[in-house]
């Protein structure tokens, strides 16, 4: 028995996760971002491969997590979540700050910056898993709350789009 | 600047996580459990080394994650979260099924079953991350909520061990 609809009971955040390249900084919005060690502090992120964000990642071994606040808005998230990075310049319609790392840190609707050195990179097929220790982490707002995925999908109303890791072609008709 | 303090704004679910060996069951707790492709749906879990389920995944190669529902209390939590498997038959203090995949499912205090056929081992130091493609997938309860690790930490006020992926020394202090 495969019933799908089971990974609907998986709880996630939701993420801009950015890199640059050639002095420019792209982003996207991604779920699929958790915490894999304690000691050190490790990070992993699975991203499409053929995402812009991804082979900035690549290109420069680093990349930033944000957590979006529960109070971010769909054309706030719709920047970074539905427009293609290579058509669009997203960090020209934001407010950011780089930080020592040389990444850039958006500054609106963000609770938290955790940016990690990448050490590992494992093939999943479609997409990437980026793994590595925090470089860099900084509380932007320490009494907000989180963006979850089930908040987005359930009350924002926000889909999915295709590319993520956790698309469905069922999505609309679960939860 | 390192504050890990901005880990705790990662958002996870909580997870039963278990597999066998020589006939025996056993699971514990996981928060870092995620959907890291759609096509094929495959999901990763990051385990401590020194777990009896980690020894009991690399032996059979196999495992089932379950969601727990929001209801679920900390007596029973603490059966897979608090014990050790290696002293106690964590199997005997719950009601399961055994699945087509040889697999045991947990009927109480579950949403949802996911069983992993392990394809990939990341080695991340204390900790392994095993990933691979779904095999088994069935829904427990359509319309229960899932516990999530934030309503765990803060409503529940359960304590995160040491081992997990997400142990803080500075635990207790942060939200």
């Amino acid at each position: 028995m495969i019933d799908l609809k089971a990974l609907a009971d998986l709880s996630y955040g939701l993420f801009i996760v950015s890199s640059y390249k050639d002095g420019k900084f792209n982003g996207l919005i991604a779920n699929s971002v958790f915490q894999v060690t304690a000691e050190p502090p490790q990070l992993a992120v699975a991203l499409n491969k053929e995402s812009l964000t991804h082979e900035y990642i690549k290109s420069s071994g680093k990349f930033c997590v944000q957590p979006l606040k529960e109070t971010a808005q769909m054309p706030f998230i719709g920047i970074f979540g539905f427009r293609k990075g290579k058509e669009f310049d997203k960090f020209s319609k934001v407010s950011y700050k780089v930080n020592t790392e040389g990444l850039a840190v958006v500054t609106e609707n963000t609770l938290a910056a955790l940016c990690v050195e990448v050490k590992q990179k494992i093939d999943l097929g479609t997409h990437t898993m980026f793994i590595g220790p925090i470089t860099f982490a900084e509380v932007l707002c320490s009494d907000c709350k989180p963006l979850t995925y089930d908040y987005y999908q359930n009350t924002l109303k926000g889909k999915t789009p295709k590319g993520a890791t956790t698309f469905k072609d069922y999505q609309g008709g679960v939860k």
